[in-house]
């Protein structure tokens, strides 16, 4: 038989690598300019371990000092962060002189550190928010093991903290990881209180300057976003997401837009509402109840009001 | 150039470690006295190999009788599985006698295993109403091999038989590690007929006490869930959740809420339905049209009505 | 203590083993008569390191020259698939003489391999939408390492140009695995132009029949979809699916349905819009804005009249 594959492999292998020949974004090669993705990726998990002891740790290790395991994964995360942020700021052009990289990167990733024992406070009480929410759990490690809710705010917190520190892409590489293992999109450049719920998450999107105050639930489906992002570029750094303040509870599929919306203290978002406006304190936005049509599939075409007089059965109003 | 890390890092891991010093759920690191996540997704990663033999094989085995290779896999899931449900009697408090713990654990694994041939032919049918049902398929082998929809109903269908024989903790972690790879949370103590067929279905939440029956599609972005989650623990093992009868399809984005809601057999739940009532068997629910805003960009602000009359365009309702 | 598994197991994986004996599909066993789901992942990543290279690297391979090791990626990523489409092939029965199906994957491999310079081109359009359009992100390069939508947009564009060389189930598996780890689900057979930007994504559907145009956005929860699957494998190959003209922006939440359904040139979709008729081009389309209940929790039931009256918040019409 014919070997096609042997005779044009040399030709598709040059054109393939002079379509690197260009100045274009996706041909910057050099893989020693910019932080890496992989790395970054297994940090984070690194850095879950530290925050979570022994709800992260593979089956495969075995240990008789927890301490002696937990100090060595502290040394290792803070080694490979300290690096990729060296890459981060040198790519970002930020610092150029390399001595000003290495101790710049130096004292955030030292500062970083430093406050996960406070993270920690903030998610064991995002965990015991999670358990008093939720009747469908039975255990606070339930939480920590299976729930994405937990597992997006936990990285978003963490995030968050290098975000806060200048770091530039690690966050975000960092909350889009969590978003690809839960479907929940936080930026790390939001502000989000204690006592924080997720419950089930998919599709949730929390904008980069969303303020979100303490106790505040969200559910499936909910967005806290910009009215539009025309603009593109020029609205960086504008604030282009809502505030949401203490004690709401915002349901399913629930969009709330715009910088200038603020929802109030203590109030409850229902499902479905689209809200560009602000909300006063303490109030209950409900959407109408929808018109619904009822076509009885076996009796032709009776109208709603024969069927909602069926005795078992009530109907949607 | 000063090695700051190299001196604060003996404080910021004594500072670490100090945190893991109070009796906070996430500072519990005993990792013996726990089901282990990741072994319980890679036996799950074995039941998948055992329910669809020969469709999750890695490339790597050379093997010349496939049958000795499922037998090892056989008894290497069930090791595991008995395992972690030792684990997880023993976390519970469920049983506190360690010989106790040993018997039921193994007593449950055997059960287990002992109806994986009748959840196979459950998911055969499951296999053909996806097939029936979706006109982008080609192969039914495609639906096993790419579908995310077979892929978490396979999931649940073991999870759920765990959940039935009161193994705490792994249904879940089992089904929300699913969730994590589909998006489509559904709840290990859900009760689903056979022929259930889901299409996308990203955002899709099934609640813990829905009773789901035969011949039932549903799409994207269905939530089958509780009207309000506010009596948290309160409300554990109380009906939440809708029951949806045989021969039900649900349309993408609706919702289908409350512990008394029946929709009964034969209906077909448009999309975006809001639903918090019963519906009566055979209906079609469909939401009235949206009235929309059309603003024309160009003649600005001319009306709908004028719009309407061009030719070659029609408008939505 | 009694060892109940050793007494079970072997009438345990007897009665597994047994359950395989029929036709159904989950029992096709035989894994060298269909192609390899792992290896075709795999293969998608290599995929991903051509097309963007330097990006995807592992931080362990230690290079001189980065052309060798592309060179290489490209020949091994070329065997793979070759070797893939021979078996998918063989598996279709679009081909049953061994002779012909190798040829004929030898020739549409470097077919496809010879499209990656032109696909290339287009995905640097697509970064520079990407870029453009979106005010939270900081550098292009942010986007290709953390983007869901770049990422689901690449490998719908590599699986497209498989799918449009007649490919079976391949392009489809590998469209389904980016849905997996973006919650972006869009079929092969899609067609879409230059320039297409993805926000978020989570809960995305682009059907298969669908034309989309150049410079097109579209943001989380957007369905382009088809108005009713019930007729099934019967609407194989029919138009199901909505054609959206150059320039059209979709906001989260909206469903445009049906394969007559047309969107002109330059239109936007407002959010949650629900759309099943064409809309002329340069139209603005947005929902009257939802009637929504308030109620204020403190002063029990007064009316959203009087709410309003308060100064400093204003409310939702």
């Amino acid at each position: 038989m014919e070997n096609i594959i042997g005779k044009e492999i040399d030709g598709v292998v040059k054109s393939i690598l002079a379509s690197y020949d260009t100045d274009r974004t996706i041909d910057r090669i050099d893989i020693f300019k910019r932080p890496d993705k992989s790395e970054i990726i297994e940090m984070t998990g690194d850095l879950l371990k530290i925050v979570y002891p022994g709800f992260y740790w593979d089956k495969d290790y075995k240990i008789y000092n927890m301490n002696t395991m937990l100090s060595v994964t502290v040394e290792d995360a803070m080694y490979h962060l300290n690096k990729q942020i060296a890459l981060a700021l040198a790519f970002s052009g930020k610092e150029t002189e390399e001595e000003k990289i290495q101790e710049m990167s130096q004292r955030t990733s030292v500062e970083f550190f430093n406050k996960i024992p406070a993270i920690r406070e903030v998610l064991q009480m995002d965990l015991d928010a999670s358990f008093d929410g939720d009747p469908a759990t039975r255990y606070r490690e339930e939480i920590i093991m299976s729930y994405p809710g937990l597992y997006a705010i936990t990285v978003y917190r963490l995030a968050h903290e290098l975000f806060l520190l200048d770091v530039p892409l690690i966050p975000r590489i960092m909350t889009e990881y969590a978003h690809t293992r839960t479907g929940i999109d936080i930026h790390p450049g939001a502000t989000i209180g204690k006592h924080f719920f997720i419950d089930h998450g998919t599709g949730i999107v929390v904008g980069e300057t969303s303020i979100i105050g303490e106790h505040v639930k969200i559910y499936q489906g909910v967005t806290i976003g910009a009215l539009s992002t025309r603009g593109g570029q020029k609205l960086k750094d504008v604030k282009r997401h809502p505030t949401i303040e203490d004690n709401v509870t915002i349901y399913a599929g629930a969009s709330i837009l715009g910088g200038k919306t603020v929802i109030g203290a203590n109030c409850i978002i229902g499902s479905n509402a689209f809200i560009t406006a602000s909300v006063a304190p303490n109030t209950t936005v409900s959407i109408k109840n929808q018109e619904l049509n009822f076509k009885d599939k076996t009796v032709k075409d009776c109208v709603a009001s024969e069927l909602r007089q069926s005795e078992d059965w009530y109907y949607v109003i």
